[in-house]
């Protein structure tokens, strides 16, 4: 029998860091020849969603609420082009009772392309701020902990 | 007091077809130069739904059930390049009662740039197929008897 | 004979603020229910083409160079949702030698859903920032004159 | 040292045929909550793309030319969601001097989700269909071979 296909990529904790690696096709390029500048934030989404994933978070298994981008400051440092092997590196920065802030970078080897912090919200059912299930915040804690070792 | 700013475009009817303008920007396209091709599919359910609104269907004001691509078929003719303005054309083929079939094309003044046959199903909220509302169908089949004149 | 479909729409200028008018489809959603963070980023990128071109500045026709994101940071306020009828609101903050500040927000009506400061900078083709040629200069220079009044 | 973090994945062939590991995304889904149509043609795409590269094929390298979809059909079964985990299958059905006939279908287990048959075409720098490098060709056809085995 067969052995089962590998799953979809979910990345992995180095020291703190989760690393998860994202290859340019076509549709992430634009008539420019590089990568269309929103489709960073895109990636650093699935990377934060792998985070979660691999701390045990599943979203769509919840009815409490779910994280949602509260804003962002991203800078282009170099772009990056069709078939490049991009990392995403994420980090927590800070951890409040609403509220994650990581720090996401796009590299394609030691090349730096882009630079960005982000704090996600969690927010209930009708849309307000809401604390993190205690349960989720104390594993991000673990993953913020790893980060300053 | 300044004038309103005009709505978005819905696109307008002229004997039986919808005309629906699209202007192509960065993120249509890709690093060959031209519009990404799962981008054609995006225009077309863009003046698909514009058709609906026109016919006074707001899909997101129902519970009964929605609108779902069951299959298509696309054959791409020329490329859309950046800045360049489309036209979506849309006609109705075939009324049923659970479903219905169109025939869009892209074009850039006449020169045709894809061809499509979409056919599209009324979903109940379980995701199984399930009539139109009649009177849904009944709008329907006005913009379907222009198409014949 | 039938008078031509009127283009995709550029927006307009008042008192120096250029009001770009925008639709929510399915695809700018996600299964949150509400549109897809990124996507602000491509309506604003969408706007700013505009004002280029309202401007006279069509990219797509020289060979000097092009705008490109040096960097930005957004605000989410509000979720925008299917169907809403959005506008991008776009300022000339700042002009300097190889790159124009701007504001950018989305509202729904009075509501503001989003709000952000994007820096663009002129890059040569090699993709080094580079001086904006002079003529482009002084247009958008036109643009944020009309801002300040 | 640490070992280097795995590339992103561009599946394997298993008798002659190509499975694709692909995550849905919250940016792949929209408002009603499954993933939306435009969508499976990306992962399709990505799929063939990395057919071609497990083939030694990069298109990036080449001057020679680019494949571009000439047509497509495709079939919806059923629909994919957030978090799912889909496997592309694509297969080579005909080879012809200048395209290459693939069919693709997306399964979630054993679940059929979409199925399509796709003609690609190989297209000269002045967008006019040329033959495949004769290499190129050649490794097709060994992956077709596989195919009827």
């Amino acid at each position: 029998m067969a052995a089962p296909l590998p799953p979809p990529p979910s990345g992995q904790f180095r020291d703190g860091v989760h690393l998860f690696p994202v290859r340019v096709y076509y549709d992430d390029t634009d008539a420019g020849g590089v990568v269309y500048h929103s489709n960073y934030l895109r990636w650093f989404e699935h990377a934060r969603t792998e985070v979660l994933r691999l701390l045990g978070i599943v979203q769509s298994e919840t009815a409490d609420g779910m994280y949602a981008v509260a804003d962002l400051a991203i800078r282009y440092a170099a772009p990056a082009r069709l078939d490049d092997a991009v990392t995403i590196e994420t980090r927590a920065l800070e951890l409040r009772a609403a509220s994650v802030r990581m720090r996401q970078r796009a590299l394609r080897d030691a090349d730096l392309l882009a630079d960005a912090t982000v704090r996600i919200g969690f927010l209930g059912p009708g849309g307000r701020p809401r604390r993190q299930p205690a349960d989720w915040r104390a594993r991000f804690d673990a993953f913020s902990i790893k980060d300053t070792q």
